[in-house]
């Protein structure tokens, strides 16, 4: 039988709050109606909007705080004015204690982190969370990490985010042994960074059981779906991901430009509106927001902070997958792994 | 009067050599009737093509070498096997000895920054080229650098960045004075990396007279055409421009299926021709071709290996308008007037 998920929402995160948190989640309990979830917030603000949600009501319990992250503190001031009482906090508190096996915040990303890190704390080995990415290419989606969680990353630091993308791609896309690719500026194994090609090596010699290492991948080769895990640290892949964003958002005005220039443009957008649709909605930022904090002894997730309702369901549907397939445990046990493995002297591994 | 502009180039390079290099020369005369050519490579493969293109032939000198720098050349094998004679070689050569006013080469680039960098020298206080680029936005374009010459940079080569491109902006868009940002991961000035930091202070704080520095800018703001120079260190750099041209030919092909989908939606395309048409010039990569290496005591091109003959020629308008606007001589007086005052204490700064 399949465990009930219990889902920690903060309310009062992101640019709206609980106006897109509590019917975000209405949308999420639709699509699981097993699910159930604790709010974090201000009850005032969060009771009226329940009201018109009566389904969600029932399936979620509120808890009441005043306190909630400003998204322009920073994660000191964040840590020390909400620390014990935010909204966040408590919603990255209920998965540490045991009350919901998933917290969602679509606050201020460097709190959500620094809260998450502070009370989740790292797996074994790891030393600091990758935010990991859904990112929509021509054969379907690939997960891309880390998106800014940290600027620059260790050979060592990037393989372990190779373990945990692919433990991560094959919970939600079911895929046995994923592809991997590591960002760099060329696919020749001399180029690039040396953490980069260094992390190459590694991955190339020490082959993992769940991996399937296909080289370095350069920035036209994401979208292209050349690997289903990309690899990279926080600055470039942060730069990668906003990159894309405001390419598909100018292509986007583009085309509308060429749809509406004459009359018969506009009346060959409506004749073609059926393909169109189904261009927005693939397109959709929103079907790929979700971002969930990777080497944490936990699930936390990022959403966008302007998103809406139905991105923000998105978001907790990428936290019900994770918790549901028992992520954390799959993540700790691959890591362990990897860290016995590369911690092994070469002959013994050789004779093994 | 205007000097006539002599324009050398490297027959051999890039994926198709001269079967492009000539026919786009012949383009870039019809553009500017007043250039000169002169053509480094094989003289039998490349005069059947000179023979189809009489004006060419006129305007254009051929020297034959049987040397080319291959594609996948080490730039120290590139230097050892090319220097002095390969057709690469020899292009920049023709710069340096003042015979010609530009060079232009589709080939291998770690051996075409090598070569620039080694034949024509750095301006003082440079250490490195930067190569830059044309990138299309919302409002029109803007100027990249540096797109890969090298990884990682300080802040004070960042800020030599943004003058140099400044200058090139100046230049290919008479814009009296450019906005400038640098590329980050927030726009926050505690954010990011240190050196991109401290850049950003010293723009802040010590204003250059030909460039308006707006402060950090993501990797979106890049396409909304938000500075007219954005800066940043080539790792990402080259990252944020090979994921713009992925996201772009993905929606291309996404666009393609959706007016493809059906009999409605290929009326709809017919009908909509003119409009899709004019996106696809406005997308068109070719347009965009033609990086020059800024820094270097010179001007030397780098256009993209696997172009056209059409995509080569705007490399060669790139170096044409350069050359013309005499770009170098500004970036040698641009560069001197910002490390003079980064030079000077801040006492004397304060009261002069």
């Amino acid at each position: 039988m399949p465990q009930q998920i219990r889902i920690a929402l903060d309310a009062m995160g992101g640019d709206h709050g609980p106006s897109v948190v509590v019917p975000g989640a209405a949308v999420a309990l639709a699509q699981h109606p097993d699910a159930t979830f604790i709010l974090f917030g201000d009850q005032a603000k969060i009771d009226p909007l329940l009201a018109a949600h009566p389904q969600l009501k029932d399936a979620c319990r509120l808890v009441h705080t005043d306190v909630a992250v400003r998204m322009d503190d920073k994660p000191s001031q964040a840590l020390r004015n909400g620390r014990w009482k935010s909204s966040m906090w408590l919603a990255i508190d209920a998965v540490k204690k045991g009350d919901a096996d998933v917290a969602i915040s679509a606050g201020n990303t460097g709190a959500l982190m620094a809260m998450a890190k502070f009370n989740l704390r790292m797996l074994p080995g790891i030393e600091r969370p990758a935010i990991a990415g859904l990112w929509p290419t021509l054969k379907g989606s690939c997960i891309v990490l880390d998106l800014g969680a940290s600027i620059g990353a260790d050979a060592e630091s990037l393989v372990a985010m190779a373990v945990m993308g692919t433990a991560m791609s094959r919970v939600l896309f079911h895929l046995d042994r994923p592809t991997v690719g590591l960002l760099n500026i060329g696919v020749e194994e001399a180029k690039g960074l040396e953490a980069v090609r260094e992390a190459g090596r590694i991955l190339r010699e020490e082959p993992l059981p769940h991996l399937d290492y296909v080289g370095f991948v350069e920035g036209d080769d994401i979208g292209r779906g050349k690997a289903d895990v990309v690899v990279t640290e926080g600055f470039a892949g942060n730069i990668a991901l906003k990159t894309a964003e405001g390419t598909a958002k100018q292509m986007a005005a583009w085309v509308r430009e060429a749809l509406s220039g004459s009359i018969a443009a506009q009346v060959g957008a409506f004749l073609a509106q059926q393909g169109l649709r189904a261009l927005k909605d693939r397109m959709d930022p929103r079907r790929f927001n979700g971002g969930p904090f990777l080497g944490l002894n936990g699930i936390a997730i990022k959403s966008h902070g302007g998103t809406d309702a139905l991105g923000f369901a998105s978001a907790i549907e990428v936290g019900y997958d994770m918790a549901e397939s028992r992520v954390v445990e799959r993540l700790a046990s691959d890591l362990d792994a990897l860290h016995g493995k590369l911690g092994e002297p070469q002959q013994a591994r050789g004779s093994s």
